[in-house]
């Protein structure tokens, strides 16, 4: 099994620590190719770099689609998720909805712990567009603007706020840039923690496995 | 008063039709110009086809934002409304948020008659993200996708069942292509008939005329 | 065009104030006539305020609206605005509505800055009945209850801790007696900040401009 | 105890159904005397009618209050519901919240039989204003208006077709002019049918022995 | 007319406490048994608890419901009370329901005072099951667990912050062994207090006396 | 790996139509175990079963847990899921939750097709308490008690009556005993069709590889 993984970015360090997050699931079992998007900004912050991602992204679909037969999506606000859906017969899954939706499966509610105040807005947004508004109990995000995802000791201490003034009961990593961080917070804080990059694989192979894809009855054009 | 319509497809005779609607609704207190997108599909019926458009309408921005008052995305389904707002400092208005949001200060409830039955999952998906869904009574449309939007019987007959069928108070044509009916419709129905054009006019002049744009303090960022 | 502004309450500074306000957005493009309602109580602050305006509120509506295009009720609580939207043909808009459906087109969210503590539950409860209860982050009013409106220094900071502690992005003015705040608080802040009583003003004017009227098909009662 | 049941309306054979079913559910252990409303419409069908009935409702609970230990305001729509409990410090209760509230404790829905098609729209936002709108499964009226409540069989109808087609499982009479109607459908279709003045009278009867009321701590004005 | 009370947890102390408050309130109007559950844990706190009562909660129904007007399940989580229902052609009435929604019909919102933190996500969940979950401003609960239900300062204080920091109207006693405890904390508030097991009393006896019970024609089972 | 799959009910028949299910989708990969549940009914179809299926879903639970890496709850609705949740250290997951919610992301809506009529509102109310009720957009089940789960035109037709009718995308097999029949029904239909069982074990194995179990921090109980 072959699973093609989108970073919406163009970031070769984002690109290469999402295929080792990811090499380091697969284990071997199945493979994973990790490709930065052509065109695309060097970080997905805004509503202008979601679409601005998006030529690069569908390029990378239409090139790839026939050798994988997964596609994922690695950004956690899911930009253009929708659109890839429609233009692929493979199954295509975001960050972002796999692991709240699977963080979901595992406690009462959640938290996301983001890297900047100014995405709350839009990942409120997103947890509506999924239904999960009710079950997202805190956006969590350094006051100033965290220069560097590597800061560790930072979102461990956002995951904690979240556990202890939020009474969050499963943490969810907002951004792909924090892949990788799942296990030492889990570890220090025991609440389950989320990497969207490793959820994703789990439900992108298990639709793989199942025979199942997006259903293209009604609302996505069955024509791509 | 100058306000810029982006048309987010390429079609020159529904860009005629909308500028034709503005013109005959701005009576000469305003101007009004309304663009086709370059490198837009013909026609916007997918989420293919919004992520398309968006290349094209960013640029209609970047070139004409300086000389417009306020601008407003002409096509129903809002695409890339999010983005169009975040890169201008200018009041930016969609036709399908302007009129379900002025449809419910006219009745308990409002239906959306749209051209095509597979639109209508997106119509649900986009009156949820207005936080419209319990609002919105039904979206109706042919069963056959209907080839000509001239076709004003099927229209009216779609909205009498409407508010016949589905109880609805107030009617909102789902369609930029549907303008120009509303009138029509309205007197052979009795109910309130809402033009998207019209009614974005109605808001982007206004917020001009308050001094009011889209809010840059968080979520929609400021650098644009 | 004229519109006429009902004030629910009997004051005549307030009503002043009111007139004021409309009538220099009005700029001479259209006549606004602003007029108190005869028996009804100083402040409209309570359920029973509400009710008490009522008779006086219909009173006017029945007089004035052979000669008025339209009309607007210009307390923030919308009091009995489903009554008087049935008893007349001509198009009828609340400042609370206008305001807080607008304020939804320019930002992710609002919070609404009133002058009572002990209007917060009520106007909780008129947001969710605009189905507004998720877009509005909070309502902000003075601990002790404010004897004076003029006092623009307070209601800037409420203003300033529902952007900083509240995350709003829009501020809505929540009472008529604050008309002419908004340009002050949207100046200090640099966050949109809407005036009931001049968003009433863009929803009534183009109301009627698209010949658009209450719909009377079904909940209410076409004989008014 | 002594109970106060308001007929918003100022029709007498209204007023004796209604005192007919409270003292034979009463059955001589509390006393009941119901009251119709001076200057009120003879049946409350529209918002003007509830607005027209406030002055003489509040009347009646100003000369009345002292000897009486709880009030109801019997009309399924509940006007002026607000301003009632807010004006006295003895428990009210209204005859549509009471039943409403009182069916979700007998079942997963329950369905609305009223007399008229126009009323359906208010009562939707009736039951969305008690938070109660994804419970109600559906509001059955008669195609044409009603000229008479007595018509048991019409109801019986109304209520089978909620049962069987709606999956209703508990049925709410939604209009005062029904009392007395529960035990024939109920028997009939081997569901509850709730009586909103019975209903009513076991919540006020509850809250006098309980000694509760209306909380005015916050949002009720303490002074009325 | 007779009441079974059953206490779901098998501790003989407050089983005697419920079986006070509930006589208390009875005043030989009516009689009412309380009943410890046999083969239940001493205390119901977690969702094992729940399940371990069933057994000898259902046993108690079989054996006693025939001489039994109607049965009260007297734990605030209303530990299986759809199967309790389903089971018997008798009433059935859970505190936990009975007083949430016997709140909502006394102010705008409620918040429950409860025994311990990790009993929240428990209730926040409940009160979503009756639909209340947005009328429940929030769930107050002692940092470290409470050993003893008795200490009613402990108690009135985290009533006391519910009504100032939360903004509640009404405060709903969260656990049967808290019965008792509503008359002191609403003397020194001045908010309506209420007692669950109270509350079912109310609805309990005026099932009763109106006929009525738990619809058996489709989502329970009629077999039982 | 290996997975238990408890059967709560005590069905022979079905518990090795499970088995073979998940047999023949683990293919070897991992090792999986379907128990029936010692004392309980012979097929889960009210509340009273699910209860009565409790002791010997825990007493399988504690028997099992430490030789087994994840369990699966192999009835749709998800029967004491949370008590099995709270009782052990390991993963678990219910087939109703894992197939509800693993539809979400092939699709605008899904539909929950299953064996009674009598289901539906039991169905509708889980799919509340997971947050899914806007997105079912309805249960079909067969007029008639259906007496044989393998009749699989039937339930076939109620899938194409979804999808025609309900506008539904995706297929949701409402019952354990429909195993198997998803691949048929998904060739025919051309709409995804989800089988609760492999949904269940591609989350289960899933968590099982990301190190993840229930949160037990707060409201679920650590000490079991």
């Amino acid at each position: 099994m072959q699973i093609l993984i989108i970073n919406p970015n163009s970031d070769p360090e984002m690109t290469a620590a999402i295929q080792n997050s990811a090499e380091s699931f697969a284990g071997g079992q199945f493979e994973v190719v990790t490709k930065p998007t052509p065109g695309a900004p060097k970080f997905i912050e805004t509503y202008t770099d979601e679409v601005q991602a998006a030529p690069g992204m569908m390029q990378l679909v239409r090139v790839n689609e026939d050798e994988f037969d997964a596609i994922i999506v690695a950004c956690h606000c899911d930009p253009n998720l929708d659109a890839i859906k429609e233009m692929t017969v493979k199954p295509v899954v975001g960050i972002g909805e796999a692991s709240m939706k699977m963080a979901t499966m595992l406690g009462h509610n959640f938290s996301v712990v983001t890297t900047a105040m100014h995405s709350i807005p839009g990942k409120l947004a997103q947890a509506r567009r999924y239904h999960l508004q009710d079950l997202m109990v805190s956006v969590r995000a350094p006051e100033a603007d965290a220069s560097a995802c590597e800061d560790e000791e930072l979102f461990l201490q956002l995951a904690k706020a979240a556990v202890e003034e939020d009474l969050a009961e499963v943490i969810v990593l907002g951004c792909a840039g924090l892949t990788g961080m799942d296990k030492l917070i889990q570890e220090k804080l025991g609440v389950p923690v989320l990497d969207g990059v490793i959820c994703a694989l789990v439900i992108a192979t298990g639709l793989v496995r199942c025979g199942l894809s997006t259903s293209k009855v009604l609302g996505y054009n069955p024509e791509y």
